[in-house]
């Protein structure tokens, strides 16, 4: 690949349509995470609290804007205003949790599928930290540490807001809190973050912005594929 | 009772006045119910901890309120800014817990005096739900899905916030979420919010508001005095 | 002391410049107070788990200004703003949990070291409570209660949000809140905001401020030195 090419993918890709494609994945993998966590309670939890299960996915979709705009004194509830988002969470809701022949479930944890949609999610969190980095710093030029928390809860907002997750399904569990052990992806935010926060105030980084972004990407996706691949889990 | 007088009655239903007598009610019964969770237990603690017992009575009154007011973005504590309305509640709330021969619990547990509290209260909550969904609509017109949230807590702010009004008193029941098991407040409050914002949103609804607005009234008193006199509890 | 000479250093206390010695003494007792909390754990935990002792340490420090800022509606994460403080805090942080030797932890347990540390600490809080006061009548000119709330968390943050940060290390107990065994900087807090809103919304005092303010500074400092010196905990 020469230079001037790679150089206009990686313009491309700071410059992907989030919706529906990438807002899809993210949801279905919330969806499953919320799923998953149920655990072998799945099917008569999901069809006696229908509203909870919704709750709870909408809740984990939204958790990192949710958690931002709380930190930034903006309204909570502002990122649920898109109506054409919750339609299509909703329907990714229903479809992994009450398809027929739980059809949705199986599909997305068919490996070629759970791939697809994880590297999506990957460009997707990539996005989301670059956003939280630059929102954070038009209002707080000069706060640093708030660009860095906001960089990484936009990133790993469900991650954070686990064990709030749970505590909606009546389960409270103090021990999970993600600071105490943080997961690969919120050490992977904290870095981009980071690294976002050098590359606008420092002139530390030389390297053009798409150039740096893309870099982020590919390593977020690179690390993602092999631990789906190699069995790991954070 | 001819369709007129009717119309009038149910006009006149929708600009009641709240101070003082509707405020009470709801007062009373926000009392009364953190007396009755502390069960046996009352006499001790309300001796040992009557700034706690306040405290509780305060937050349950102003739950919803506050509950909104982080939801939106608005200052939590804006509810508590009129005196007026403090000074009421701080002795309904001593009537309640220190009465001597604890006279004032003992009324107000007596049914003819609790059955005229909770028809206030319940007229109340149906005049919390609609300036709710009003309030979020002005500020998200498209955000229905907030508008519902912003409804139903200010109607039930009570219900969601008793898991943390029991944390006040140092004790945790994450099991008693209202998201999990929905008392039929809840239920009614979502019913009554999606009715109001089809009424404000669409055409679906063709009848006067004001009909509508007492209609609600009427079905939420009709199943609060249902309720208590057939001895169930949600 | 002449009144007039005795007038003077009343005036000089009110206007006392914070930075940087009264927020090193504010950080040392907060990251100590982290650091007893951890008991025999402290070694293997502060090894293993670096970043949670920081945020730990660091949401502590902020605590009251946090949890102001969320009550007031303003931004949560506001108070990190200022990077100059966070370098002395992490700084600090570092000395009592990382030092070699464990020299920064023995040293600020030295009694006329600790002793002139907590006579800072209290002269911080009078001025805490004092600004909390005179900041949230400024929002809500006759909101007494609302004043009052923040006079008492902005004085003594850390004791509200103890089970908070608690929960960031893993740990919760909801049976140690705040409210329910109110320690006495919780007291002497309300106790010091009702008396400012007394003297700003009221005639009953007839000191002038410098005064009034130099005696609450007095009485905070004389109980911090007794309770230290006859080991009495709250
Ligand atoms: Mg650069
Ligand atoms: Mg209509
Ligand atoms: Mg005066």
């Amino acid at each position: 690949m020469d230079p001037e090419m790679f150089l206009e993918v990686a313009n491309q890709v700071t410059k992907l349509k989030m919706f529906p494609y990438f807002d899809i994945a993210h949801a279905v993998l919330c969806c499953l995470h919320v799923r998953e966590d149920l655990g072998a309670n799945t099917h008569p939890f999901s069809r006696r609290h229908p509203l909870t299960t919704w709750i709870c996915c909408i809740f984990e979709i939204f958790a990192g804007g949710m958690l931002a705009s709380l930190f930034l004194g903006e309204p909570v509830l502002s990122p649920l205003k898109s109506n054409q988002h919750l339609l299509l969470y909703t329907a990714v809701w229903y479809v992994i949790f009450y398809c027929p022949f739980d059809a949705g479930y199986k599909i997305s944890k068919f490996l070629p599928v759970k791939l697809t949609f994880s590297v999506l999610k990957e460009i997707y969190r990539v996005k989301k930290v670059y956003d939280g980095v630059t929102h954070s710093l038009k209002i707080y030029p000069s706060g640093y540490l708030i660009a860095l928390i906001i960089g990484t809860i936009k990133g790993n907002g469900a991650g954070f807001c686990k064990i709030f997750e749970r505590l909606l399904r009546g389960v409270w569990t103090p021990g999970a809190i993600e600071i105490l052990q943080p997961s690969f992806p919120t050490k992977a935010c904290i870095a981009a973050s980071l690294i976002f926060l050098l590359d606008k105030k420092t002139e530390f980084i030389s390297a053009p912005h798409s150039l740096l972004y893309f870099g982020i990407v590919v390593f977020f996706v690179y690390f993602k594929i092999s631990s789906i691949l190699l069995g790991i889990h954070d």
